[in-house]
């Protein structure tokens, strides 16, 4: 390929790229940092060197140095890469945008003045913004390599709760849901982190991975995650609000307004925390579950007893989570080879949670 | 459609949904919110109703009622509808969603328990999650109707810098970039805002649409979010590195890790704030710049002599903005048919901006 801007922050990070992909590299231009230069061109063995001015070419340990444009543009002309990297600074990055197109060249393009000034007349066929911005756009619209998915909790009615009082809390405490109003037994569920648990065993079972985790996100406007095996992720932002997944589960797809867009300026800040173990004990299964998702039928089993015992004022709050891992560790071998044992299972851990 | 679990908060947003896009609902399953459920009857005028108990059943306002899990059961089969949506709660729900299945019924899944506690025996063919959660990772992976495109700005060197001493700030200031070291140049556009002026007219170019807009969030963790016709949007995320962007654009595709993923725990917290006109005074001119893309080169030609101007300490800070303010003022008309004109017109805006 050819480098245009190589010993800027962008050429940098592109000969980054080059050395960790094998990628060759044909012509590096630069301006007037002939140390970095010289670095560059030990490392990369150019075929041709292009520099700003004529009196630093004896400085360039290279045989084989122009300078300015029309050096530039002869280079990518007479060069055989397929990609020219632009990352000149300003309005000069334009003409060597228009040679390469001229020449079809791939372009990768982290001048933005070529677009800026000139958008209407450069052909897009061949060219990728080098921009974080844009790429997070693009990105957003791509297939890509999933390594893993994360989704988000609210942290439930006791999220900001003393950690050492959480044992004496009531049922009206425990059905204050900070961020939503639903049904007592979800709540509860929500409360204890049981509900997020239920659902990474759905996730499990839906996008057939184990590689799921969840966040507190106390807003709930950011719903879940995919995490791309590239670093990236990407989130789904929308309004807490159970009309738009209805929407699409019915429809299919759906492609008017059902809810009002969240404005991020208005919503200020977002903040995220961890799932902690002491909080939430029902956490401390997790990887165990997700490693055995035989066990949901156990712990949903448990989890059923122990909620409707606490609503009806016969056990605390912490107790709910001790029942259900009480009950996941008594038939922690379960197997399930049949519909027909759920059901006997099922009733199995009633009856062992019941005692 | 079937709707099973018809008065809870899932249930009553689903009927919301049948009523903006006008849905047939053939059968409402409910428990004791008798009076809740003859409101539904009046509305929908279903064909057929089944409560949790017998001795409700005179209180229902409908003639065919009936009552209990085998009345459900029977519902589903004999029903015509292609659509259940199966909110029932806790493990009760597991039997109808067998059986929804097993009449080759499309299955929207309020009850998160079939899945927990028998997902291994579920035939996923005609099933979608009603879950923001697992909503928000599956929508993340469609095509979607766009309805317009946000950026994310750092906000600059003098994003938290009293708005009163811009007009005296030093150049060292305005280089000290509160995320990352860049180059001088950007670092000043990006101090102005006038950078993301920019990006928005490539954002323009790149996805053919006008309907642009960027917010700051403060550490430049997410870098774009793509907003849809449904008040959803998706967000990219990643840390603030060139390197992925880069990778992108010159393999077109990778899928092993070039940076390491964001922690979103250890992040803590996400800052959005407005783009304000006192602090970024080009942010005045967007919508008509987006609306006439034609002053990009107005715009550059006369922010790369002010940014120059700035750098030799010929204007302060503030008159960088002014200087492509007044140019636009001068070139408002400005209409370019060629390539040549781009040339043209830059020239003579740095003329102007001379002097």
């Amino acid at each position: 390929m050819i480098v245009l801007g190589s010993t800027g922050s962008i050429g940098v990070n592109t000969l980054n790229i080059a050395n960790k992909f094998n990628l060759d590299v044909e012509v590096l231009v630069a301006g007037t940092n002939i140390e970095l230069l010289n670095k560059q061109i030990k490392r990369f063995n150019p075929k041709m060197v292009v520099i700003s001015r004529k009196e630093d070419i004896s400085k360039v340990k290279h045989h084989n140095v122009g300078f300015g444009q029309d050096d530039i543009l002869k280079a990518i002309e007479e060069s055989s890469s397929k990609t020219v990297v632009n990352a000149l600074v300003g309005f000069l990055g334009l003409r060597p945008t228009l040679k390469a197109i001229e020449c079809r060249k791939k372009i990768a393009l982290a001048n933005k003045e070529s677009l800026v000034v000139a958008g209407k007349f450069i052909d897009q066929t061949h060219l990728s913004p080098i921009d974080s911005e844009h790429f997070a756009l693009w990105y957003l619209l791509q297939d890509k390599k999933i390594s893993s998915m994360t989704i988000t909790a609210s942290g439930g009615s006791f999220r900001d709760y003393p950690l050492e009082k959480l044992e004496k809390v009531s049922i009206k405490e425990a059905l204050s849901h900070p961020n939503w109003s639903m049904g007592n037994k979800i709540t509860i569920d929500s409360a204890t982190m049981t509900n997020k648990m239920f659902e990474l065993m759905e996730a499990a079972w839906l996008f057939d991975t184990r590689n799921l985790n969840a966040v507190i996100e106390t807003k709930s406007l950011i719903h879940g995650l995919v995490n791309f095996e590239d670093g990236s992720s990407t989130a789904h932002i929308a309004n807490a609000s159970m009309q738009l997944p209805i929407a699409y589960a019915i429809l299919g797809k759906c492609d008017e307004q059902v809810l009002e867009p969240v404005d991020l300026v208005k919503v200020g800040s977002l903040e995220f925390r961890e799932i902690e173990k002491q909080r939430y004990p029902i956490w401390e299964v997790k990887d165990t579950i997700l490693n055995n998702l035989d066990l949901g039928v156990v712990l949903n089993a448990a989890n059923e007893v122990a909620v409707s015992k606490f609503l009806n004022s016969e056990i605390s709050f912490l107790d709910v989570s001790k029942i259900s891992l009480a009950a996941l560790e008594k038939f922690s071998n379960v197997k399930t080879n049949s519909i027909d044992d759920i059901f006997e299972i099922d009733k199995e851990v009633r009856v062992y949670c019941e005692s």
